[in-house]
């Protein structure tokens, strides 16, 4: 763990139950909005959350083009559609209210309205050279974090691969955490976006990048997740436990900006390219599997993650802790039933060269990884979750 | 605790030992820097950091006007002295290398240049009205934690008082954490300045606005400064004690930023104001007494100190925590050398009530004490300590 770090984040957070309903007082902090572009997607329509906002905004003299066809994990060729539809318009602020997607396609529309490239040529990190328009982010999940991310993952579907535009530019200038957007999330998102968030924290704090500041956030995460995950499952209308999973994974994205994800991550980006698992979905599946791999490199850490996630009664040294640690995890994917079996994708051991290759790619990831991970390492670990 | 926050902090926070010497480097972070104005002290100066610094800059055809005349914890008369020097100037960058008073200072400077407001018209919350030139912060202390706080304490001679200003537009743009430049800081100034820090996190954490972030932050701050501040006291050249000092400092910057500091604060300005103690030092004496006085309003609170400072093992019950955690506090104070007694200042018994009259106006930090704090619950505060 180190004592340097770099660390930035979203211009402003707020996080208060119903403060999407103050989205237009928030426009005060913009110079002379006249027109947003909204970024959502149907279920927001439906529960009438865009309505309500728009209705305020003009209510401002503030005009508001709607846009709720972001396909999940969306193709560059997708955005750039989307993008191609609107890019004529003069929008003073980009609103983002959804998912990870969501929020990833208004981050990298927000720089296409203000940087000449394509976002095949902002693949990468630092390539975008411009600020985006104004950008504020309402995550409707917890999730990915993404609100507080300078990434966005775009699916490639001729390489089967997902990768990240990643830039500081992504930064957005506010976000609006608001409990009450989470609440009607059916429960099968709920439990893969919530193993996300916590893979976030726990990627994060194994990472070989952890740093005293990325560390703050991932405990933090891990032991507000830990308290709640279960109960949002089990009962999506406790609001209390609603918010802890929010800010919790809004803390897992200040984590993985400050140190990065390693294994889990780069293993799950070919099984979202090729097999359209979702990324929370797949991050579940690898999580205690990566984690056992990596265990001889990390018992220490996981010593604190069973103390952190409330296990530290059971265990007496570090080889317990690890494996309480694991164990805590499979058991969460089974009582939340995260899918754990690859063969229901569609993925045949035939596959496995190819899925293993294509992770083997992702080294900005698998270098921030505790141990190495050789191809067969990652055969072995694919295998393990194809039954 | 509450789950709603608010959380805005420094534009991009880079920590990471002799990182003050890539500054020039960073100055590709801003559009066409040509000319910057530095503020520093006489230390610094001495210490040959400001011939390096400007030396490098010049390098990248970067001129600097340097100013090391800012008088520790300044007037209004004396900031606008200084601003009136230079205000025909154009800067591209202010940059300020120093303690609290001088990063503070450069906070104003920066909106003064693009402000048409006289000091005393921007006291108050949210009076300036523009941003402010773009602007690094480097503290040579830890601390203020004015590098990630948007306050800025001017000391007003004819009211004898300090007072703030506090506007999102005082948020640096850049923080440079670089631990190196607080091993020369003397024992008597670490002490003072560690216990100031302490403090904020301290009254962060009890304060009635404390929050799930600013706790994260709060208890990070106490875990890493209560473990590293006696050493950096004998053993000023620890730098691994010195990088936690500092990140335990801006770690109480941003606790305070989020939830807001309580009656420790209001009681320190006036000794500030009338009697020229030092900030830190006045905090560090009233905190034991302010804590007792708050303690059974607290003591829940205060037995996660004790945990957190890692006195859990000689406490059984919250009662015993709150006075483990008051012991431990005075025990620092002691071991620290910190000055004990207002008499040593020349406050004398008649001075009381003045003092409490000062302090009752400062009801910005009063209104977040977890107890109300009277006019005569203040004088029998200060008789503690007047001896």
């Amino acid at each position: 763990m180190m004592n340097n770090f770099q660390f930035q984040t979203a211009g402003q957070i707020v996080a208060e139950l119903h403060s999407v309903h103050k989205l237009a007082d928030y426009m005060e902090k913009f110079a002379r909005v006249r027109r947003v572009l909204i970024l959502s997607q149907p279920a927001m329509q439906r529960a009438g959350y865009l309505d309500n906002i728009t209705t305020s905004l003009q209510a401002k003299d503030i005009s508001c083009d709607v846009i709720t066809s972001i396909a999940p994990e969306p193709t560059d060729a997708q955005l750039t559609a989307v993008f191609e539809d609107i890019r004529k318009e003069k929008y003073d602020v980009i609103i983002a209210i959804g998912g990870g997607s969501v929020l990833d396609a208004a981050k990298i529309i927000a720089v296409m309205f203000t940087n000449e490239l394509s976002i095949r040529q902002m693949l990468g990190t630092n390539l975008v050279t411009k600020p985006g328009l104004p950008l504020i982010l309402i995550p409707t999940t917890s999730g990915t974090g993404s609100e507080v991310t300078p990434n966005a993952i775009v699916t490639l579907p001729d390489e089967q691969l997902k990768v990240a535009v990643v830039s500081p530019y992504l930064y957005p200038d506010l976000v609006i955490l608001d409990a009450q957007l989470t609440v009607g999330l059916p429960a099968a998102i709920t439990a893969a976006t919530g193993m996300d968030a916590f893979t976030h924290a726990l990627e994060s704090f194994i990472s070989n990048k952890a740093n005293v500041m990325s560390n703050t956030y991932a405990k933090e995460s891990m032991r507000l997740i830990s308290n709640s995950i279960a109960e949002v499952y089990h009962n999506g209308s406790n609001i209390k436990a609603r918010e802890q999973m929010l800010i919790g994974s809004m803390y897992g994205g200040m984590a993985l900006s400050c140190s990065g994800t390693a294994a889990v991550h780069a293993l799950a980006y070919p099984l979202g390219g090729m097999f359209h698992i979702t990324h929370g979905v797949a991050n579940a599946m690898l999580l205690p599997h990566v984690t056992e791999f990596n265990r001889d490199a990390i018992e220490p850490q996981l010593m604190e993650v069973a103390k952190i996630i409330g296990l530290s009664s059971n265990v007496a040294n570090t080889n317990q802790a690890a494996t309480a640690v694991i164990d805590q995890i499979v058991q969460w994917t089974k009582e939340l039933h995260v899918p754990q079996n690859l063969a229901d994708y569609g993925v045949q051991q035939q596959h496995i060269d190819q899925l293993a290759s294509a992770a083997a790619k992702v080294t900005r990831l698998l270098n921030n990884n505790p141990k190495e991970v050789t191809l067969e390492d990652m055969k072995h670990i694919y295998r393990k979750i194809l039954k």
